[in-house]
């Protein structure tokens, strides 16, 4: 792994779910994971409540190379009231997204070389008014990126995947869909591989809609009148790419050798053949920004936050993956 | 595996497509594949077009037994003219209904033990005028039995896996969706699971419609207004019910190990892990059905029809599973 030069800045997520945990984890087994240097964001008593080690509070992030080998360093954003783990509250909402904003900011103003966010409840953040479907909206509006040209990357060991829709209800897929929409998540996804990956020559696989890509228009026509329009139109632009697939066709070994990266048309198209094969390792990867953005691909966990069970391999992948795009980026 | 008395038929599918051969493949294979005696149902020129072996054409499936260790035993469906390897025709299509009719004919009455379907061309069967969604709804109408308590179960090595709804365009899904519905292919599955599987109390996990299973209503209320009272009604039969779950998060090693089937809501939700775990051994099992039916999970493939290069494993497996599914009704 090529080290970045600048530390890495995590958000801590909600305070009272895993995210403390697993960074603090991530910390004590630095080496093992092989982790560049990393500044958490956030508050401090969300990760004392649930780790014994040092912390090391800073004001400043450039200090976070020096403090790393002593304890995790840590900026801090303090909640209105100290919380306990697995107990969700307003306040700890609010201090996930006053984290998340200051990590953001610290890599927008290149104090650090990427962000990582942890975990969040969007229950929660849209109890307190959060308008965003997701952080990755959110992320993209602070730096300024319409939402149609960033695309949400999930990417593990085998298979990477880019959902053109997220966070909608099924019912509002493919009404949501638009030759467009498709074409811009596709080039945002064609150049993340280039920037992020140093993939000269990326291939993409876009997958259908219906069962069958449609089966010829008889189970749907948006193969036909959405999806291949968008194809033709990035072909001309000179882009290998190939498509509509039928989605239950396009994850197995061998068809996954065939691409860099699938365009699925909604959420659960994308996560389920990733976590599937990837539970553990998968990264979620923001294309289409200025800075570099990735989380792991899992939730706050209430249910288990405080009993020190939490797994940290998945935030592990995401820093050492933020490390990677950061030094692509640099070399690029 | 426990051996059924009667042979099992399998209706070899399209004659242009890539049935006659992998069946064709799997007498050749059949010690290796452990196999019981079968008798096909189809054009012996589709089989003797793509393979040299010795076919023994029959009149009466009862003499399959016997003749299973000199030639492939063959029903004969002669379409109205010879066809191509890679080419489907009208008379293709007409030849591929009448070897589903009467391999399902010779099973209900008994004459054999299961029936294994070999794949058709919705597409070829649509243009033809076939009026149901695919060969799942045609034998359970053949049977006498509804289509709702019906159930097309996917089965692989480490997973099983039934969509509520199926071949649909992915917009009428969510209007399609009844609490009535999922809770008789819920039904219809933990019965499936005690008469085919011989599980006793078998466990079922439903899979939410929405991401994250509508994030508690935010991103859709179909888990709340409609799986989860269909969840309630099949606990209060006494049935092993959780859910609605996230369906991402459903099918990873761990998850795997906590259900026997998981009932999906559409077609992809199903068919998308199934194939990404296990494409090369997929079987289709419709249950709920007087007969025991499985299916090779692969299409007719008619790209590579005739080139001699087509992988038997899947209809292997699907005649293992039908003798092992005989075998159980067998002793219940």
């Amino acid at each position: 792994m090529v080290p970045s030069l600048l530390p890495i800045a995590i958000s801590l997520g909600d305070p009272a779910g895993i995210g403390p945990e697993v960074v603090a984890k991530c910390w004590d087994r630095r080496s093992e994971f092989n982790l560049p240097p990393f500044v958490a964001v956030g508050d401090p008593r969300s990760v004392a409540s649930v780790w014994d080690g040092e912390l090391a509070v800073l004001d400043d992030p450039r200090d976070a190379d020096s403090a790393f080998d002593h304890g995790l360093p840590l900026i801090p954003v303090p909640a209105a009231e100290a919380g306990v783990p697995g107990c969700p509250t307003v306040a700890g909402s609010h201090c996930s997204l006053d984290s998340l904003e200051i990590a953001v900011g610290l890599t927008r103003s290149t104090s650090t070389s990427a962000v990582v966010t942890g975990p969040v409840s969007k229950q929660q953040l849209y109890a307190i008014g959060f308008s965003h479907p997701g952080q990755t909206e959110f992320v993209a509006e602070r730096c300024g990126v319409s939402q149609s040209n960033v695309a949400m990357m999930l990417a593990g060991p085998t298979l990477r995947t880019v959902p053109v829709t997220t966070h909608l209800p099924l019912a509002e897929v493919a009404g949501r869909l638009t030759s467009a929409l498709v074409e811009a998540r596709g080039c945002a996804t064609l150049r993340g591989l280039q920037r992020n990956f140093g993939i000269a020559e990326p291939r993409l696989a876009i997958a259908g809609l219906n069962p069958h890509a449609g089966e010829g228009g008889a189970l749907g026509r948006e193969e036909i009148e959405i999806i291949m329009p968008a194809i033709e139109a990035l072909r001309a632009e000179g882009w290998q790419v190939t498509g509509p697939h039928p989605a239950d066709s396009m994850f197995h070994t061998a068809a996954r050798a065939r691409y860099d990266a699938a365009l699925c048309m909604y959420h659960d198209q994308a996560l389920i053949p990733l976590k599937a094969l990837h539970f553990e390792e998968g990264v979620n990867i923001t294309l289409g920004l200025p800075v570099v953005r990735t989380s792991p691909d899992h939730g706050t966990a209430f249910d288990i936050a405080g009993e020190d069970i939490a797994d940290p391999r998945a935030m592990a992948a995401a820093i050492r993956v933020a490390a990677s795009c950061a030094a692509h980026r640099a070399q690029a």
